[in-house]
Order: structure tokens, then C-alpha cells, then sequence
């Protein structure tokens, strides 16, 4: 219906998660009416960040830098590794200010159903890390699901025999929920892990 | 936390109407995860869209050419002129393939509530077709709601003496509709409007 430019643009917007043809065309109408203030400086930050961002080779995190200011941060905790799926949750903890050490990022779960292995996710240069910098606490920050449980024990068992510790995060009741509403993995959880107080 | 660039995208991202700062965050790490594949398509296509689409000077629509395809198109039923709201409603009716005329691009509805007045529409070139071009059909496809139809009554008082006719599209029970499930202002619609069949 409109010009093949904007079908093509609304086409490529439409891919991206959480937005929908309907969603992608509503956003390039949104960029085309107000075109110096939104669209051309969106693009400008594009361009920019594709120009400028790359993979941290020691983390695996997103950055301008390489290694990226984390790696590059010599006030964290040496002797902690935190390990995580992805770049969106590494944000998260950092968001959180809750934790002060390096990361790993493994660029995935292991996940039989969607054929990744080992070989696809960067789990070699974890053990590396392990074997070279000996006393490190390794804490695995993965998601409690199926395919999170499955990556953290393959880690745990290749990693038994590393000079390291492995930690992982508990598992219970979050802050501010009702039991009511709780699934029952979780209340199963935490009364197995309760503790005294 | 992340880089300033990547902070400075994520911030124009979620300003885009149907994304929040969550999805603008999952929608740049998507992008980044796929460089070439999505990224470079993406700032491209934009850059084009960027460059060539522009406003109709006659109808108002966004096209790559100017005046647009639609107001080219010569095959088109000349006395027929449909009055939207905005370019997401053209589209929407270009979409449904069920009218063959042209079109006249209001760019938004009169609101007392936002301070928009007949000054801030394209009113006065609507007015200047149905003076300059008799005995043409203008058909309000305004949406049903208060700022569309005072907008309708507006354009209907200002038009009563140029030598046009005007029409409004059918209001009822819409295809598929459970009567259960209705507003209460269709339903006293429908009921007003019936028809002999």
C-alpha cells in the first residue's frame, strides 16, 4: 500500500522483539511526523552505536570499549565471576548495584531441543579462567528454568575439579510476593532451603 | 550502566510509541546480536526513508513521490474524496481494498482538551477541493469517538453551501460482533439505523 521504502522499513522494524507489523508501522509514522527531533537523531544513534559497540573478548559484555569498562575496572572484586546467559541480565544486576565483581557471559542456555551445545555458547574460556586465576568464586547467575538448571550443573560438574568455589543464587520466596500466588516449584523450594533465624 | 552510546539509543527507542525502556533494551541487543543481518539493513532502510519519503502536498499521505502514487493514479474515481484522521487510518482503508477514490489527510482531529483548533488541521485545502472540484463526494471516515465526530459536524456545517455532497461511514454492530459483548452506544446506534431488508 505505501511507498516499498517505508513497507521495506516497517518489514525490518517488525522483527524485532516485542513489536508487531501494526506496532512497526505505528512507529515509523510516529518517526516520519516529527522527523529532526526523533527520526534523524535515532538514526544518528544508530549509526553510533553500530560504528562504536563490540563484544568484549574477555565478558562477552557490550561495549565502546574493549575490554569493555567492567573488565577495564580495577576496584571489583578480583576473585568473583559472575556467570549469566546474556547481556540483558548482566545489565540487570548491574541495574541492581547489588554485586561488585567481573563477569561471564556464556551467550546462551544449553538447550537439547534447540541444538545448542557446549561448542555454541562461551563456556572454554570460563574454565580458562578458572584454571589461571585460582581462589575465584564462581556464582551462577542463571534463570531457574529447565534449560538454566541443565547449563548451571554441566558447569558445576566440568568445574569440580578447578581451583575454584561455585555459588549460585537462592532460589525462594521473591520480595513482596503473596504464597497465595506462587507456583509450587517455588514454595517447594523454599521450604526445602528455609533457614533458621 | 551500559556505554553512554547505548544508553543515548535505548532512550530514543523507548520513546517510540508501543515501546518502553524494557523492550527498547531487548530491541538493541537483538540488533546488536545480529549485525549484519539486522542492524546494517535496518539504519539503511531508515536512512532511505530518511532521505526520499515526504508529505503529499495534495492529500497529506507519505510517499517516496510528490505528489503521492494515490493522487497520480488516474484511474481513480475523481469525485470522490476521503476525509482520515491521520495516515495510519489511509492506510488502513488502502488496506481493505474496498475504495477507489482519493483521499484527504486531516493530520488529527479537533480537541478543545489538547488545544486544537480548525488552524492546526488541513482544513482549509479540503474546503478549496469541494469549491474548485463540483459535485464531488466528500466521505468523512473519521473514528467514532467525540473528537471524530465533532470534527465531522464541524467539517459538515463549513461545507453546506460548497457544491459537494457529504457522507459519513455506517455506524452498527461491527462483522463478527457478540451483541453480549457490546457498548451500549452501538447497540443504540445499530438499533437507530436499522433497515429494511
Amino acid at each position: 500500500m505505501a511507498a516499498p521504502e517505508l513497507e521495506h522499513l516497517i518489514k525490518l522494524l517488525s522483527k524485532l522483539p516485542t513489536l508487531g507489523p501494526r506496532s512497526a508501522r505505528r512507529a515509523v509514522l510516529s518517526l516520519l511526523a516529527q522527523k529532526e527531533k526523533q527520526f534523524v537523531p535515532l538514526v544518528d544513534a544508530m549509526k553510533q552505536v553500530l560504528d562504536t559497540v563490540q563484544t568484549c573478548p574477555v565478558c562477552g559484555n557490550l561495549d565502546t570499549s574493549s575490554p569493555c569498562t567492567i573488565c577495564q575496572d580495577l576496584n571489583r572484586q578480583k576473585t568473583q565471576i559472575c556467570v549469566v546467559r546474556d547481556v540483558a541480565d548482566l545489565w540487570a544486576i548491574e541495574r541492581s548495584g547489588v554485586y561488585r565483581g567481573y563477569y561471564h557471559v556464556l551467550g546462551g542456555l544449553l538447550s537439547a531441543l534447540d541444538g545448542i551445545g557446549p561448542d555454541e555458547l562461551q563456556i572454554e574460556p570460563l574454565f580458562q579462567k578458572a584454571t589461571h586465576q585460582p581462589d575465584t568464586e564462581i556464582i551462577m547467575a542463571l534463570p531457574a528454568t529447565v534449560e538454566g538448571q541443565t547449563t548451571a550443573h554441566y558447569l558445576l560438574d566440568r568445574l569440580e575439579n578447578l581451583p575454584c568455589t561455585v555459588s549460585t543464587l537462592s532460589r525462594g520466596v521473591p520480595v513482596g510476593g503473596e504464597l497465595d500466588y506462587l507456583d509450587d516449584g517455588t514454595l517447594q523450594m523454599a521450604f526445602k532451603a528455609r533457614r533458621k533465624i
